[in-house]
C-alpha cells in the first residue's frame, strides 16, 4: 500500500524557512525547543537515544529507503516529501541522503542525569568553543561510554549542525548534561564525585592520580585553560607532563589521555 | 641606521604570483623545493628547527619588531616590504601579523632521521588526509617529545598551509620522515624497532603492551584503518578497547591515547 505524503515543492514554504532558521539560529533552537538532524544514522541514533522525532522529511529522488521506519508505538511523527530542489536548499551535505528530521530537544538540566556505574566516569568540559572539538570530545565519551559529559558555561547549544556532524552522532548516543561551572561544582560536590582539573601549572602527574573511584575529569579552552573556580575547588589538580618545544595539545586530545587513563586504571 | 629594502606594491609583482601558487599547490612547493610560511612565531620555529629562511617579507604597516631578526651568521634571508594591500593579498590570516616567508623545504627521507633516545618512540600514520588531524598529530609528537613522526603513503605535502597552522607550528619542531608503507616497513625492521599497528580487529589492548623497548606506533585512517601490510608485519597488533554505541573515534585522538600510554611506561 503507498501511502500519500503531504509534499513541499515551493522552497518559500513556511516549514522550509523554519528549518533553515533552525539550523542557523541556536537562539531559534532554544525558542522553539527543537533542531534539525540530517542523514539516516544520525536520525536512528536520535531515536534510540530517547529523542523525539517531530517531524522527517525525505526526498523520494535520493532516499531509497522507508521513511516511516521512525514510527514506533509512541512516536509517530509526521512524514513530509520534499522535492529534489527544496530538499538540496535544506541539505547541508547536498544529496548524500536525502532525509533529515525535526526532532525535539532534551533537558540537559543536572538533575536529570543517571549514572550506569556505582561509581561514575564524566568528563566536564568547560566553555568549549569549536564545534570539532565538542564533536571529537562526544565521541571519545562514546568509546569511553562515560556515565556523563558535562559542559560548562556553554558556548553554543549542543544541536549545533556542527557539533551533531562532527560528533558522527555521539551526541545522542551520551548523556548530557549542562550548567554554569558554579551549579556543576556544587552538583559534583552533592553527588561525592572526586573532582580532577586539568591544568598547565599542576604539579600533579595525572598518572600518580588513582581514578578509580566516583571520577569527574574537567578540562578548560586551549586558549586560557580551566577558570580559578575549578582549580580552588577541585579534588586535586593534574597535569599531563609535557617534554616538547611549544607542548600545546589539542584539547579533546589531553582530554583523551586523561579518560583512558582512568579506563585503563578500572580495567576497561 | 635605517636600512632601505626592496619593496613591493604591485600583486602584480612576479614574486607575489609565485608566493600565491606556493601557497595553493603541493606540485608547486614539490618542484620548487621551497614554501610559504606566516606568522613570527611559526617563522621561528623554523628557523630552530634548522630550516632555511631563503625570504622575509614583512608589511611595515602591521609589523612592528625589526624583520632582519632571521639573519644570522649561517643565514642571510633576502628582506622584501609589502604595501598593505599586497599584504592582504598573500596573507591567510588577513592583517594579523605583518610577517610571512618563503622557507626551504627538507629532505624527509627515512635515512635522515636521526633519533634522540636509544629505545626510540616513533608515531607512524599511514595517509592522513585531514590537515585539521596531521596538526593535531604533530602537536601531540611534540609534546611527547617523540623521536620521529613517520608519514606513511602521504596525501599532500607536509607544508600545505593548513597543516602549517594547525599544527601550531610543531610540523617545524618534530622530526619528520615520509615514504611508502613498504619502505617504511623495510626501515623500521632494519633499525629492529618494534611495530605496533592500532586495528580494530586486534584482540591485545594497548594497555597490555609493553612499549618500553623501540617502538613505532601505527595508526591508519578514520575511514579504512591500516592496510594489510602493517597488519601483517607488525610485532603486535593493538586495540583501544571501546565500549560504546559508535566506537569512533578521531585518529589523533587514538593515537594520542597509544602515544601517553607509551609514555607513562617509560616514566615520562
Amino acid at each position: 500500500m503507498v501511502k500519500e505524503h503531504k509534499s513541499i515543492s515551493s522552497a518559500q514554504n513556511p516549514l522550509i524557512k523554519r528549518i533553515l532558521l533552525l539550523k542557523e539560529k541556536s537562539r531559534e533552537r532554544k525558542k522553539q525547543g527543537v533542531f534539525v538532524a540530517e542523514g539516516l544514522r544520525e536520525i536512528e541514533l536520535a531515536q534510540k537515544g530517547g529523542y523525539s522525532i517531530e517531524t522527517l522529511l525525505f526526498c523520494p529522488e535520493i532516499f531509497e529507503g522507508n521513511p516511516e521506519l521512525f514510527t514506533t508505538k509512541d512516536q509517530s511523527p509526521e512524514y513530509i516529501s520534499l522535492s529534489r530542489n527544496v530538499y538540496e536548499k535544506v541539505a547541508h551535505r547536498g544529496t548524500t541522503e536525502g532525509v533529515l528530521a525535526l526532532i525535539g530537544g532534551k533537558d540537559h538540566a543536572l538533575g536529570k542525569l543517571r549514572f550506569k556505574n556505582r561509581e561514575p566516569l564524566i568528563l566536564v568540559a568547560e566553555a568549549p568553543e569549536k564545534p570539532g572539538n565538542i564533536g571529537a570530545l562526544l565521541r571519545t565519551a562514546d568509546a569511553a561510554a562515560l556515565d556523563a559529559v558535562i559542559i560548562a558555561n556553554p558556548k553554543t547549544d549542543l544541536y549545533n549542525p556542527n557539533i551533531i556532524r562532527s560528533s558522527v552522532g555521539c551526541v545522542f548516543t551520551t548523556q548530557i548534561g549542562t550548567g554554569t561551572t558554579e551549579e556543576i561544582i556544587a552538583y559534583l560536590k552533592q553527588q561525592q564525585i572526586n573532582i580532577y582539573a586539568a591544568a598547565l601549572t599542576a604539579s600533579e602527574s595525572y598518572a600518580e592520580c588513582d581514578f578509580k573511584g566516583s571520577s569527574a575529569i574537567v578540562v578548560g579552552t586551549e586558549a586560557t585553560g580551566l577558570s580559578e573556580n575549578w582549580l580552588q575547588n577541585s579534588d586535586q589538580n593534574i597535569i599531563i607532563p609535557m617534554q616538547g618545544e611549544i607542548d600545546s595539545m589539542n584539547v579533546s586530545v589531553s582530554a583523551a589521555i586523561l579518560i583512558f587513563e582512568a579506563k585503563r586504571q578500572r580495567g576497561f
